[in-house]
C-alpha cells in the first residue's frame, strides 16, 4: 500500500495551535510556546512517560459526559446516555462513566469483562454485537446485564435458551435496520439495507420477528434499537430515523397490542477532526432527537418511551491526543516532506483504514504558526504507514514532540503490536496532575503468551 | 466504513477445497469431508482449541524456508535468506528460522527482543526501519547485531555515535531507493520516489551520503539494500532493480575506490491468495535475481557480492490459515448473503485495510463444492468488518467451522483487541500433532496493564 500522491499545491494555513478550536481538548492552552493540557506541559510529560503516548483530558471527558446527560434530561427527563466503550476502553474510563451516571455499551465478552472488573452496575450494561457467541451471551446473562440488544432470530432463540437455563427472564431490545443511512452531509434512503446488523424492515421481516420475540419465553422485549451511522453531521438523518422507529412502535401497538417501552437511537454524532469540520453541538443533537420523539409519539398517540443514545466518538475523540517524538525528516522536492515519528499505524490505524484526517502541532513550538505542509509518517515497515497526510505543521526538528489531536476514539482500542511495537501508555491529565491509567506495554508483554 | 456493494452477478466456482491449489498449505487434505492440515483434523482442532484460531502447517513453513535456501544457494553459493519477521513472529517461528539456517530481519526493538529471547545468533540479525529510535539502535548495537540497514543521514550519525560509545564498529547497509517500483503485474519507473524509506538516487543524494558513510568512523559500510514492493508477480521488476543497484556499486568503485561486498535485494515475491492468482515460483524468482546479479556484475567487471533476499509473505502466508465458527447467517435477497464468524477485523485487518481477497472453505464440508457467493462478516461493531467479501462457500450452517486460507502473513502481527476481542492462539500442526506456540489471550490479559 502506498500513500496517495501529495497535493503539492496545498498551502499551510498559518494557524497556531489555539486556532484549532473545536479540534482541541477543552483545557488546551499554550504557555511559553509549550502545549498544556489539563494544566500539564505536554513536552515534559512526553519526556517523563516516553512516546508514543495517549493523553486524555479528564476534565474534557467529564464535561462531555455531563453535557450529554444534561442536554437530554433537561429536554426529556426519562433518558439515559450509554457510553459506547468500543471508542475507548480502559478500567479508568469505565469508572468515570459510572461516576457520571452513564450506562455502558459493551460489545462481546471482552468489553463486558472490563465492566465486571471495576464493578460497573450490571443493570446499566447494554450488550451489543451482530454475532455474540454462546459463551459471551452466557457470560452476559449470568452477570445480570440490563439489556441485550438482539441482532438476529438465531440470537433471540439462543438468548431465550440460555436465560431458561439460568431460570431467568432477560430484558432485550431488537436491533432494527430502519432504512435510513446517514453520512457526513447527506442522508440516503437507498443502499443502507446492506448491513450485517439487525432486523431489516424489508418484507416485514423485523415486524414478523418482533412477534416471535413477544411470544418467546425467558425474554422480555422492552425496547428497540437502531444505529444509522457514524461521524454524522446531518442531524435531520436522526429525525428521519426517529420517524421510522416511532411509526414501527405504533404499528406494534396497533397490530400486536404490545407496548415498546424504550427506544435506543444509537450513536453517531460527528466531531471535529480538522479545523474545517463544523459538527453539530450536543444540544442540537439532543434537541433534534427529543423533539422528533415527542412529535412522532404525539402524532401516533404513543406514550413517551424511555429514550437512550449511545455516544462514543463524541465523548472521547477530542478529549484524547497522541504525543510522538520526531526521529528524522526527509524532504523530496516537488513530491512531499516526511516527518518521521516514533509511532504510526500500530497506534493509529484510522489514517490508513479510513483515510482519516488529523491536525498536528509541535508541542514545544505550539505558539508558532504552522508554516509547512508535511506528512507525519510512522516507523513501520510499510509505505502507507502515516498518521497525518498533507497537513500544516511548524518546521520540525529531530526530538520535537508532535501532538496529534482528536485521537481519543478508535486509536487505543484498535492498536496493534505490528513490527513488535509495544502499545503506548494511557495518561489522564487534570488540574496539573498526570496519572497513568494504562501502563506502556513491555517487550516481555509482547511475547508472554509464546510457549 | 461500509462494504463495497456486492457483485450480485458473481457465480460460485463450484471448486472444492482441494481445487484451490497454490492457495493451500502443502499438507492440506480432505478426509471424510473434513479438512486436515499437518495430519490434524481442523474441525476437531477448532473444537479443542476454540476459535478464532491461527493454524500453521509446520512442514509447509519448513519446506518453504529450505526451498528458498536451496533455490538461491544452488545458483549462487554466497547467498543468504533473511526471514522478514514482520509477516509473522512468535518465538517458535524464530527458532524454526534459526534451525533452517536463515537470517532474521527485525524492525525495531520489539522484534529484536523476540530474537534475543530465543537466543537467535545476533550476527544473523538485520535491523530495518525508517525511524529506529535511539533506544532501539542502542539495543541493537549492544546486542551485537550483524547488520543495521541505515535509512537516513540522521541515522547514520546516530549509529556511529552509539557505536563509538560502545567502543565498537558497526557493520551497516545503506537502504537505497532505486527508482523501480513494482506492483502485481506492472513495473513503473515513475512515482516510486515518494517513499519515507531510504536514500533517493535523485540529484545524487544516495551517492553523496554513501561517501559520508565510507568516511564515518565506527561504522563499516558493507552493503546496500533495496526493496521495490510487496506481493510482486512481475519478476522483471527485480531484474530492473538489480541493474540499478549493481550499476550503483560500480560507480562507487569507480569514483570512491570502495568495494560494496553485500547486496540485499529485499523481499516482495507474490503469493496466491485466490485460486486465480498465478505467482512466480521461488526457483524463477531466484533465477531472475541471481542471473541478473551475475550478468550485471560481469558487465561492470565487479566481483560477485554476497547476495541476500528477505522473504516474509512468501514463506508464511500460505502456511497459515484461520479457523472460525459460524454464528449466524443473514440473506438479503438481491443484496448479499452474510455468514457471520466469531472473529473479524481484529484478527485480520487486511481485508478492510488493503481490500485483500481470501478463499474460504467449510472445514466440516471440505469435500463439497462451494455453491454460494457469500460475505464472511466479523463480529465487530462496524459495518465494514468482513474477512472475505463475495467469495464462494459451501452452504453454511450455525456452528460450521470456516477455514480462511493464506492468512499466515500480516494477520497475527497486525491483530488488535478491538471490541475487547482476545487475540487467537497460534497452533503449529505437523505429523498429526498440534502444538500451541502462542496461547490465546484471556480477558485478564486485556486489562492487565490498567491501573
Amino acid at each position: 500500500m502506498s500513500l496517495p500522491a501529495s497535493d503539492t499545491s496545498k498551502r499551510a494555513d498559518q494557524r497556531t495551535t489555539m486556532d484549532l478550536g473545536a479540534v482541541l481538548p477543552k483545557t488546551a492552552a499554550v504557555e511559553d510556546d509549550h502545549l498544556h493540557i489539563g494544566g500539564v506541559d505536554m513536552v515534559e510529560l512526553a519526556q517523563q512517560q516516553g512516546t508514543p503516548l495517549y493523553v486524555f483530558d479528564e476534565a474534557d471527558l467529564t464535561f462531555r459526559m455531563q453535557e450529554y446527560r444534561r442536554a437530554f434530561r433537561e429536554r426529556y427527563p426519562d433518558s439515559d446516555i450509554i457510553y459506547a466503550s468500543k471508542s475507548f476502553l480502559n478500567k479508568e474510563v469505565v469508572r468515570l462513566a459510572e461516576r457520571e451516571g452513564l450506562c455502558l455499551d459493551v460489545s462481546g465478552g471482552g468489553e463486558l469483562a472490563c465492566a465486571r472488573m471495576v464493578d460497573f452496575p450490571m443493570q446499566r450494561v447494554f450488550v451489543h454485537g451482530n454475532n455474540k457467541t454462546f459463551d459471551e451471551l452466557n457470560e452476559a446473562i449470568s452477570a445480570g446485564v440490563g439489556r441485550i440488544v438482539v441482532d438476529s432470530r438465531t440470537e433471540l432463540r439462543r438468548v431465550a435458551a440460555i436465560a431458561k437455563e439460568h431460570g431467568t427472564t432477560q430484558n432485550i431490545y431488537l436491533r432494527i435496520t430502519p432504512g435510513v443511512e446517514a453520512d457526513t452531509h447527506e442522508y440516503i434512503r437507498t443502499g443502507c439495507e446492506d448491513s450485517k446488523f439487525g432486523f431489516t424492515m424489508r418484507e416485514d421481516f423485523a415486524f414478523t420477528c418482533l412477534e416471535e420475540a413477544i411470544n418467546t419465553d425467558n425474554v422480555r422485549l422492552v425496547g428497540l434499537h437502531c444505529h444509522i451511522g457514524s461521524q454524522i453531521f446531518a442531524l435531520h438523518s436522526f429525525a428521519e430515523a426517529v420517524e421510522v422507529m416511532v411509526a414501527f412502535m405504533a404499528r406494534v401497538r396497533d397490530e400486536y397490542g404490545y407496548a415498546i417501552e424504550e427506544l435506543d437511537m444509537g450513536g453517531g454524532l460527528g466531531i471535529a477532526y480538522t479545523a474545517e469540520d463544523e459538527p453539530s453541538s450536543v444540544d442540537d443533537f439532543a434537541e433534534t432527537i427529543t423533539a422528533a420523539v415527542k412529535r412522532c409519539c404525539a402524532e401516533h398517540d404513543l406514550p413517551l418511551p424511555r429514550l437512550l443514545v449511545e455516544p462514543g466518538r463524541s465523548l472521547t475523540a477530542n478529549a484524547g491526543v497522541t504525543l510522538y517524538r520526531v526521529g528524522n525528516m526527509k524532504t523530496l522536492p516537488g513530491i512531499r516532506k516526511y516527518v518521521a515519528i516514533d509511532g504510526g499505524m500500530s497506534d493509529n490505524i484510522r489514517t490508513a483504514l479510513y483515510h482519516a484526517e488529523y491536525e498536528p502541532t509541535i508541542a514545544n513550538k505550539a505558539g508558532q504558526p504552522r508554516t509547512e505542509i508535511v506528512t507525519l509518517c510512522g516507523k513501520h515497515c510499510e509505505s502507507g504507514d502515516a498518521v497525518v497526510i498533507d497537513m500544516p505543521l511548524q518546521v520540525a526538528a529531530v526530538d520535537d514532540i508532535v501532538c496529534v489531536f482528536a485521537t481519543g476514539a478508535y486509536n487505543a482500542t484498535m492498536a496493534s503490536n505490528y513490527n513488535g511495537q509495544p502499545r503506548p501508555a494511557v495518561v489522564f491529565v487534570k488540574d496539573g496532575e498526570a496519572r497513568v491509567t494504562t501502563r506502556r506495554e513491555t517487550y516481555e508483554d509482547l511475547y508472554s503468551r509464546d510457549m
